[in-house]
């Protein structure tokens, strides 16, 4: 009996930060449409809001973190349990920092409002942030179904965010050629850009932190969370194959 | 004698951890160097050993957290202890994302090789990170001696690093507006810039987890982990106070 009530216990602690990833991914995709409607928009107040939300993030990671460090310390899971565990640290992470790259665009909106906008150069962000807003749904869902398949097409569909980057790029440097008056609001736009890839990069280890929590191989050691800071890297996809 | 047995075991968990670190550091401070050397110089050989060498720190990264988790679940550690295990975890990921970013400089580099560089709009650079190299040096220093007043110095100095950036911003802006020929080289400049601040912002994460260790107070919640994703943020430094 006294091992039922501990295995309860331990249910109840996994249910507790399942539910908490649940919370932190709903709010870090409205973030994330929410940040760049505001730039597109040059809503001031759509953007301060999105600011305001960032904090909601932060403490849910912080109660995920403290409370996952609790249940280790005191149910000494085995191996698969432990695997939820770190598992659901390392979402939480995740989407602390997509929250932190809708924050940055959303602030980058307010810097740039007063200035000239060009909306023909708008036009590649809004679709990048489209395309990233959709596979951060979809990850989410394979995370909380544990589904390998979704998770891995995620995982795939990110190659094509970069490479919607890449043209991005080159079509922001475009428009500041052709004039010169472009070039501080696009140059904002680049970072943009930048950000929302990330956002993918971060819907891609989330990926592969449910196909380490269902198949319970080790993330491959030469891009442990190093995607997710990573510039112009398309390359060594192959790990999840 | 079986409890000082496990006292001893835990404090040789501990050592391993605290040198995992010190050989982590080591590598990302000498990659930080060496990104911006080769982007300077156009130094291809040498961009591709920074490129190299980062899986080295996330083969170290990996086993700090493996080493760390395991633990954390066999010796069951008290509040005091948890504390430098849950620091290291922080360190190790600072530590790993600074390897990211010089990285990422490195990559630029090399995609940039074969276009027309101006040695002007590169000097800014050389000097942000010149400071960003002596603040996670002396950070490093701070964590390995527990020494929360040298932590709040870099802490406190991130800002400069952050004006920094905001000068350089604008420095290359002119240069794109004087000669439309410099855009794409100064766009890429843009991108390591950014780089170089967040690497600072690692530093600053690693002051707070100094402080975190030394004094045990928790990190603030309105700014755990953001700083190191966070644009343009150079408010809300009162926390260390």
């Amino acid at each position: 009996v006294a091992d039922q009530h501990t295995v309860r216990a331990y249910d109840k602690d996994l249910d507790l930060l399942e539910r908490r990833i649940a919370e932190m991914g709903g709010v870090a995709e409205k973030m994330v449409i929410d940040a760049v409607d505001a730039l597109a928009a040059g809503d001031a107040a759509l953007a301060h809001q999105v600011v305001g939300t960032d904090s909601r993030l932060d403490v849910l990671q912080r109660e995920i973190e403290e409370h996952a460090i609790l249940t280790i310390a005191r149910r000494q899971p085995v191996a698969i349990d432990l695997r939820e565990i770190i598992g659901a640290i390392r979402v939480a992470g995740d989407l602390e920092r997509v929250g932190d790259l809708a924050k940055n665009i959303a602030k980058r909106s307010l810097k740039i409002g007063v200035e000239t906008r060009a909306p023909r150069a708008i036009v590649g962000i809004k679709h990048m942030n489209d395309f990233a807003t959709e596979l951060l749904k979809d990850v989410l869902d394979a995370f909380a179904q544990r589904d390998v398949e979704r998770a891995r097409d995620v995982w795939e569909r990110d190659a094509e965010l970069d490479a919607l980057e890449d043209s991005v790029f080159r079509d922001l440097l475009t428009h500041m050629m052709e004039d010169p008056r472009n070039i501080t609001f696009c140059a904002h736009l680049l970072f943009c850009s930048k950000n929302i890839e990330r956002i993918g990069d971060h819907a891609t280890n989330i990926a592969e932190t449910v196909f380490y929590l269902v198949t319970g191989s080790n993330l491959p050691t030469d891009r442990p969370h190093g995607r997710q800071e990573t510039d112009m890297e398309t390359d060594a996809r192959g790990e999840l194959r």
